[in-house]
């Protein structure tokens, strides 16, 4: 995160999105010489020539075709709704709840998160074609192995440069994924991670505001509708990922090719997949870790005196916020994360709403926190030692954090981290009853039953 | 063109889009280890518990209100065709057609293609919402203001890196065009182009498939989407062009902000705009200008010995096909062109057809042509001398050729290339109606009556 190849990075540019922003919205209508209004009309009138005379073309069919594919409207469920809409929109809107709560999944090595884009189109398509479980998952597992390749090859140097990783690789996995539940052949396989290629998602400059999320999402949807037109006939470039002018040299400084072909077909990516335990930034994880482990040793916020947290240097500059006013703000405090371990045992999306980070006890807790930076300290450890009213003391460390690759979380543990984000939406017992359609899906005749389990009732 | 800033490109790259492709097409299903499977499981449940955990997020709303605004499915016409479409898909198949005979518009300065993004969504927004003709003419001025001077502040390094520059910032002009067409405020417009900004389309790869008139299609549809999430509320940065890690920043080495701000409101981009009259690369088109001009001056094809063609040495290296086989091949044939001005006295999409290009008289003329490199012409130029039978010689020497900006396409030579375009596909009878109908759209209630000429009956 310190890494910044930007150097020249332009930091003093004029506002012009508002700029434009005002200029669009409020310059007069017709604010401009005759001359120029005919110029709009004869930009008009050229313009709609050329799209009439070339309706019949075999590219308009193509995309004719693969548009009527998304009627009628409802045909794939948003998730936790009661709502179904096109498949395409729904690859689009999955994809975006999915990634709003940044509680989804990641591949630490690129920092992808890869199920969002890949899954949200996957799982559309799937419902509306009747899709097997199995071509799901297989879907799963081919589509994150070529978005997360793609990944490592540029990694770092695509996401220094600004580029959110996520949304732009993204497009090729779900287009990988969509094109393996539709059965394409090599040719127009090709051609779907070709028509991909030409749609990256996402800046990091987005981070913070709801278009962060809609990066896997537009990539879901723009991968299913890739998938699509290959099918019916869409041509593309077959070296749109490799050429000079193509997706990787064009939007990366760093091109590996060795990270995409080696041990194709035999080490999967996914294999590398993480889920975050907590619902904030991951430099926080190893010490909510920590106080979650000081509670499971029978320390009892009413009996603390004052926590010692110890962590590397980058934990305190991310996170060293002392007194957050809100719940979003929490996600920034090192301090917040170690007085809801401790108090909670856990640090899920409600451990961060507004309500509970300006509980007293919390607040109280929080403020016993005391942060030291050692760069002596991994970046992924915390030293804690909890002092007792009473004098005792108990100290932790924490090597890796639960949810990293050398400490996984367990099954149980996502089943838990399931149950508290879906109870609210679908009551425990219908989330007893997803999960265990989650753990079997892989086995079933169709994900039917699934996704009419993830509406509320 | 001959300038290329992209001198490191790895131009042994292997052809990894194609051996995706295979892989993803026919690695065998559940070809890994349980352990890979149960990964996959994991990475399933854990995303499907994140989306229906914020399945009632404000950004779950907002991109579910925009969504719904594409139902009904049939809201916007496919020009030339008898078909109806949500709007969404509407810009997106408009888009296209509009780029497919490469017959377009040109802003020279940035060779942006402007009206294929904007107006294909600004039309199909306003057929479904029955904005007026002015509505659409005033978001029309301004959107391919907002894409062409945004296009100015990062040419030629934008397009030297690999982009195609139309699809690259067309989706800022469609927001442009699709949030002055909603009625956004300053507020939510900065947010539409913000929205926008995340989703630039197109690699130059691309050049030569289908994908490359997907471009101006997808930022079409692009714009148009965000400008309705950003109705619905939908949040962006307010940055996203200028900021570090915002649009410009990230894919361009140029961001010279002053070509966006100066004189906006007084100098217009539509201004500059200029229209292809013959169907194929801008080089040889002061060639059959010349030779267009030689039958205006009374030669006759069957009384020519020798045409001595004497252009810029670029045009024999990019159109210097002596014997094209077919109608593509002969879009880069300088002496077919000549043929062509010469015989028909134009050269549009049918004089580019497989069976004029192969039509006896046609390739006996292109074969008399005898084309000479000379440095010393002018790339914008062209010197024709025809040596007929009889011993007579005439010369035509052309400066610019018709359709630049010093011999701008007349009013009168664009309803002729318009003819030539619609008339195959509507009859020449219902074109005429049509195009009294677009040189009046700016004065019309709606455009209901204008889409409905552009439907075959």
């Amino acid at each position: 995160m310190a890494r910044n190849t930007h150097v020249d990075a332009d930091h003093n540019a004029p506002p012009v999105t508002r700029i434009l922003g005002k200029y669009v919205a409020t310059h007069p209508s017709r604010g401009w010489s005759d001359a120029v209004d005919h110029e709009a009309h004869r930009t008009f009138m050229n313009w709609l020539g050329c799209a009439v005379g070339a309706a019949g073309h075999a590219s308009a069919d193509a995309a004719l075709a693969a548009v009527a594919e998304l009627q009628p409207a409802a045909q794939a469920t948003v998730l936790g709704r009661r709502t179904k809409v096109d498949m395409a929109s729904a690859a689009l809107v999955n994809g975006i709840t999915s990634h709003t709560f940044d509680f989804d999944d990641t591949h630490l090595k690129t920092i992808i998160h890869p199920a969002g884009p890949v899954a949200s189109a996957a799982l559309a398509l799937a419902e509306h074609t009747g899709a097997s479980g199995r071509a799901v998952i297989d879907a799963l597992v081919l589509g994150i192995d070529v978005a997360c390749r793609v990944g490592n090859a540029m990694y770092p140097d695509h996401y220094d440069r600004g580029w959110h990783i996520t949304g732009s690789t993204g497009m090729l996995g779900a287009a990988a994924a969509c094109g393996r539940l539709l059965g394409l052949d090599e040719e127009r396989m090709t051609m779907a991670l070709g028509i991909a290629a030409s749609q990256p998602v996402g800046l990091r400059e987005q981070f913070g505001t709801m278009t962060k999320p809609f990066h896997p999402g537009g990539a879901a949807r723009a991968g299913l509708m890739s998938a699509l037109l290959a099918r019916h006939g869409y041509t593309s470039s077959a070296r749109a990922l490799e050429a000079p002018r193509g997706f990787m040299q064009v939007i990366s400084s760093k091109a590996d090719w060795n990270e995409i072909t080696d041990e194709l077909g035999q080490r999967f990516e996914i294999s590398f997949n993480t889920y975050k335990p907590f619902a904030c930034g991951i430099v926080i994880h190893p010490s909510i870790d920590a106080c979650v482990q000081l509670r499971e040793q029978g320390v009892k916020p009413e009996d603390v005196e004052q926590i010692d947290l110890r962590v590397h240097p980058l934990v305190l500059e991310l996170t060293g916020k002392k007194e957050p006013g809100d719940g979003l703000l929490a996600k920034f405090s090192v301090y917040h994360g170690c007085a809801a371990g401790l108090i909670f045992g856990r640090a899920g999306e409600e451990e961060f709403s507004d309500h509970i980070v300006t509980r007293d006890d919390v607040v109280a807790l929080r403020r016993k926190v005391v942060a030291t930076a050692d760069a002596g300290v991994d970046e992924a450890a915390a030293f804690v030692k909890a002092t007792l009213k009473n004098g005792r003391q108990v100290e932790v460390h924490v090597e890796h954090a639960i949810g990293s690759l050398q400490r996984p979380m367990t099954d149980q543990n996502l089943d838990a981290k399931f149950h508290a984000l879906a109870d609210p939406v679908l009551g425990a017992g219908q989330v007893a009853e997803l999960i265990a359609a989650c753990w079997k899906v892989g086995a079933a005749a169709d994900v039917k039953t699934l996704v009419a389990l993830a509406q509320p009732r």
